[in-house]
């Protein structure tokens, strides 16, 4: 498969916003200034390796219903990409998913080692926080970029993706009730896109109102996004979903399709997607790339 | 060993230091709701077991210097300490420094599993940044708090701490240059140590030229730590320092005794420590808890 394959499905928009995506990333990376920097190296291999970029278009569609699009929306983009980026290297690790394989390449521990891709991990992280901070790169006003900071603190710690992962490991070849899948999801790849939406609207200057109904938005789309992975891992095939199909069941993973069956799955998705639809319904044209974005996190094949 | 006994050495002004760091630790963790709660428990274990807490009692004495000792100091103070017990938790690892003793108890992963750990690591480092952005906790001002975020951020990464590490786990085996070397540890352990009187100075409100001279100071005291810590394996008992001595040379890690002796090891420890005391001298008892930190870096047995 190949990884720059993967905006196949969006339309025009949502492709240029990839590529600013791909540009800012880039960008922001510290250079590996000789072949033997294996740390940057593996930050680069982490973070530029393809992906689908959800959450920096996240950033930007949600800042574009607020009519905003600076600069800022770049740092705000490449912060959230770098912690999903560090997440899936600490994912895939021997000690937790244990996976070799990812968007089609093996995966960041296989090719620099498990104690690099530790600290590539940590080290994306820490840029993170580091690049909001930067108070040079760009003009968010202070109250907003602490707003931003805290925001993204929130969204990785223990009461977001680290905690929802912990919840995650302590589930397999657990039966799990439907609420207990959902609150874990929320956690583990929800917050993180919630968080990313609010970014976007923070740098765009929302109001609570704003903030209230973008956040609803986020809940739905986040979670639409993880019940179409656990259909794709039923019905996709390895090749095309550019990891190995089947490996939620294999290791007795609870998923959507496991506790509800594949059919009400589907049904959750469109209720889903219908609930992310009406609630940004007011802003019209404006909201244009957030509907395409809540259609594309239903439908997509990858 | 107790390691409520660490601070052994420690003065009373000191230690009270000590004893506010840990009330401020405490309060900062998210408890853990129930005994399954796993990820909570191995973030409390991996910050609340003792510890010298050197870069909290930075962050404070070098407020002290400039009169600030608001309840600002604790919160960077519980920043700093976050992130050192992040690090302790991944370099223990096996797949970094394989270290199954720390403080003398067992380390996190072999109390809570590989998978913990590394997720506990994760989340304490998020929280410390959430500490710093946490705008109703304190008083920092909002672009004060900006450059404190920002200096943890660099403190953290390729170019601090993980950076460092990685330059630590490339050399194991290698021969090095005492410039190599010094290097390694201005990353790996003097980034952060520098963070932590950096932190304590933004919130002293500290100008251009104390800024400079406390970061000089900060130089010198990390790296006399760590000389302090080559010469401590090489001389120490494993009851007396809380993990195993001897470590270093048989796992082949360049050492400051092991590149130019013990001798001059010791040598180089006294040149430091004049140099962070003449650096402080010019604030004379306003320095006074600075001072103390530096000889107790230069002079622990533990």
């Amino acid at each position: 498969m190949n990884p720059n394959s993967e905006s196949a499905e969006l339309g025009p928009a949502l492709q240029s916003l990839v590529a600013r995506a791909e540009r800012a990333l880039q960008d922001c990376l510290p250079p590996a200034v000789h072949s033997a920097d294996h740390l940057r190296r593996a930050m680069h291999y982490a973070v530029m390796g393809g992906g689908k970029r959800l959450r920096p278009m996240l950033v930007y569609a949600a800042a574009h219903v607020l009519g905003e699009d600076g600069p800022a929306l770049d740092t705000a983009a490449c912060a959230v990409e770098l912690i999903h980026a560090y997440s899936l290297v600490h994912d895939d690790l021997p000690a937790m998913d244990d996976d070799a394989m990812r968007r089609g390449r093996p995966t960041c521990h296989v090719v620099f080692g498990e104690a690099m891709a530790i600290l590539a991990g940590d080290a994306l992280q820490a840029l993170a926080f580091e690049l909001l901070a930067d108070a040079d790169a760009d003009a968010i006003d202070a109250r907003v970029r602490i707003a931003m900071l805290q925001t993204l603190g929130r969204a990785c710690g223990a009461d977001g993706m680290a905690g929802g992962q912990a919840l995650d490991l302590a589930a397999v070849g657990r039966p799990l009730e439907l609420a207990e899948l959902e609150y874990m999801h929320g956690c583990k790849t929800g917050a993180l896109i919630r968080a990313s939406v609010r970014l976007g609207a923070l740098v765009g200057g929302a109001d609570d109102d704003a903030l209230r109904a973008l956040d609803h938005y986020a809940s739905a789309v986040g979670l639409a996004f993880q019940v179409r992975d656990d259909i794709l891992d039923v019905e996709g095939e390895s090749a095309v979903i550019g990891k190995t199909a089947g490996k939620d069941a294999a290791a007795a993973k609870p998923t959507f399709p496991s506790i509800i069956g594949l059919d009400a799955s589907r049904e959750r998705l469109v209720g889903l997607t219908d609930t992310a639809l009406a609630v940004i319904a007011p802003w019209g044209e404006r909201a244009a790339l957030l509907h395409e974005l809540a259609r594309y996190a239903a439908q997509r094949t990858r």
